[in-house]
């Protein structure tokens, strides 16, 4: 049975259509980065969380701002991390260091390289416009307590994780990562620390696979199957039941070993579609199981594999994560006159950089082809060549899927 | 005494004379993403390490390549992972898998979309312009054994993962992560899961900090540090022996109780210098150990050790590793007209997008100054507007610093 061909846009519909069971876990601090957050931050208290004094040097106030400079006896060193101090007369200052609580009494911050100090008096001979609260950030001005301050949904970075500290979230609700099985099947494949036979490779696809996904916050874990029917159906059902997200590698094409698509129909995952329109990754082929779960079965060459993963599997994961990473262009310039012309949508190895405009420029880096994964390492994208067309343009903006980042 | 300030691009120029003493470690495969290879990967054979088949079909000699057609008797079915079949007559095919060896005596692969199969004969009616080795993925092209197919000094991502694995790494030789020692100082700070009082707050940048670390690739501990002089002494000592890199934040402004430059002064840590023209971080103090060790001593406030840990300390820290990541643009359009008018450079807290033609564009996000670390989550960077200019104009290219990627 010939399989209908579809288009890579297709592709991204019917996946899109599968929601993955989302959990939630509570993670340590330290633990939360790249995470997204499965709770509504609240600020504990105001932030500030007192009229705080935003430069070393002394607290007086307002009513002393004299046009041509006053003279202050000191009363005392209100340090950070101290309880505040009570300014006791107008006429005199406090000194005040960064970060300290503004003593009760004083409104206005002057910082030390305006003063001079002799003996325990400080004079002021300008103070260039210095006003009520200036040098100090008052209380509540960026958050009052109870305000949202991170939202549920929001992925969490190194700002983000400073402001949990600060809230005192030594803990935080997050979205659980899912549970993911990287399948290598065929029986040419051999350990890596083995030396293969002629006619053997070493096992490498589940690993980059693997790579990818723990790139973008997921955990994955990798087994082998070799090409046995009986196998394979135990094996598969069993890994459908304990994971969450089946990856395969290898076994859709039409081999007569390629056992998986008959496989997957007899457990019941329901094929949606088998066969891509496009160069790498034709025979791809994915299903759902009973349970809504999605089964990737990516086709076994090593840059086929790559690209599927990359194109399709990654940016479904992520938008199911929340996990939107929104700041690389979508698009890219090509930087010469390319021709494929095949009626595929031809994914095209390519290095990125940007012009003195600022533009993304998408130099091709041509290698041998499917099987040749290394030729990937020389470039960090792929530009996505519609099928419609035969010849691209120097100049032409086309998607780009970024896979080094 | 008063601090010469010093400008940012001047702040580069002295960091990168410092020189991180580098080590190198072997880890196993699936730790090495992220790293950088200390060691050149050679291809332990040919890749493809045969003639390897490229689509499943029939292996034929090209003397049958008859334009009106021709039928062939099957011998046999070449599996991938199995040894070598020949082909006896050539008149006769034996079927082949992808990813199987080509047989000996065959030299073209005709693929099963362009074949008819009846009892133990195969008919192909159409050649399509197959020719000898069409689909067929010929030993060596990709690499010869021997080459250098990754370089000490590349990065290790998700390709370089596969082609590692391909060429039998099960351990690679990296790069050693450098031991960095996150000091938080402060009398005000209290642990996460305390409830502050009043005058209190509790540590935040060390997380921050350490996510920022974390996020590339670098591992660090956290420290919390008294403002007690003696202790400060000792304790900097120990760690200054123990780590590569030091990272404190606060205790470098002209407080009373900032000690950190005297505490250095005195252990011979060697001053390059304190204080910058910028905002925020103007405070930033850095100086290098007997050793030659980086101490890098950043401004308390949370954007101010924000900054300057992703403006200077990440940008050294990653050319140190060779840990390069050139996938994001340098600089970036300001999308409205914004006015600073001190002779600072100035870090505007942005959200950048790409406009429709591919240009990166930065729209200013303004929040509470260097004390609002929560504004920070709704920005992705920092646009640097130099200090010599006053008025920067919708249109105008700056650099720009991405802390969210």
């Amino acid at each position: 049975m010939q399989n209908q061909l579809i288009e890579p846009s297709l592709v991204d519909e019917i996946i899109s259509k599968v929601s993955l069971a989302i959990g939630t876990e509570k993670v340590n601090l330290q633990e939360a980065l790249g995470k997204t957050l499965a709770e509504d931050i609240h600020a504990d208290r105001d932030f500030p969380p007192f009229n705080r004094v935003a430069m070393d040097g002394i607290g007086i106030h307002d009513s002393m701002l004299n046009p041509n400079g006053n003279t202050f006896l000191v009363e005392g060193v209100q340090a950070a991390g101290a309880p505040q101090l009570t300014l006791k007369e107008n006429t005199n200052c406090i000194e005040v260091m960064t970060g300290s609580m503004l003593p009760e009494g004083a409104n206005v911050v002057i910082p030390y390289e305006w003063t001079e100090k002799q003996g325990d008096k400080i004079t002021v001979s300008d103070f260039k416009h210095a006003e009520f609260m200036t040098n100090i950030h008052q209380q509540g001005v960026d958050q009052k307590k109870g305000d949202v301050i991170l939202s549920k949904g929001q992925q969490i970075t190194s700002a983000e994780i400073g402001v949990l500290a600060t809230v005192g979230y030594d803990q935080v609700e997050v979205i659980a990562a899912p549970k993911i099985a990287v399948i290598a099947t065929g029986d040419e494949l051999v350990a890596v620390n083995e030396v293969p036979k002629d006619y053997q490779i070493r096992m490498s696809n589940c690993y980059s696979l693997q790579a990818t996904l723990k790139d973008n916050g997921c955990q994955s874990d990798i087994y082998h199957l070799v090409d046995e029917y009986d196998l394979l159906k135990t094996k598969i059902e069993n890994l459908s039941n304990e994971y969450d997200i089946l990856v395969f590698s290898g076994g859709v094409s039409k081999g007569k070993f390629d056992y998986l698509p008959k496989v997957f129909d007899e457990l019941g995952i329901v094929k949606q579609f088998h066969g891509v329109k496009q160069r790498p990754g034709k025979p791809f082929w994915f299903g759902i199981t009973k349970d809504e779960k999605a089964v990737f079965a990516l086709p076994g060459n090593p840059v086929s594999t790559f690209l599927c993963s990359n194109r399709y599997l990654l940016p479904w994961l992520t938008h199911q994560l929340k996990n939107n990473q929104d700041n690389l262009p979508t698009k890219a310039y090509l930087d010469v006159d390319y021709s494929f012309k095949k009626p595929l949508t031809y994914f095209l190895q390519v290095k990125t950089y940007f012009d003195e405009t600022g533009r993304l420029m998408a130099q091709p880096v041509t290698g041998g082809g499917s099987g040749d994964l290394s030729n990937l390492t020389s470039a960090n994208a792929f530009l996505e060549l519609p099928a419609d067309q035969d010849n691209f343009e120097k100049g032409q903006q086309l998607p780009i899927w970024f896979y080094k980042k």
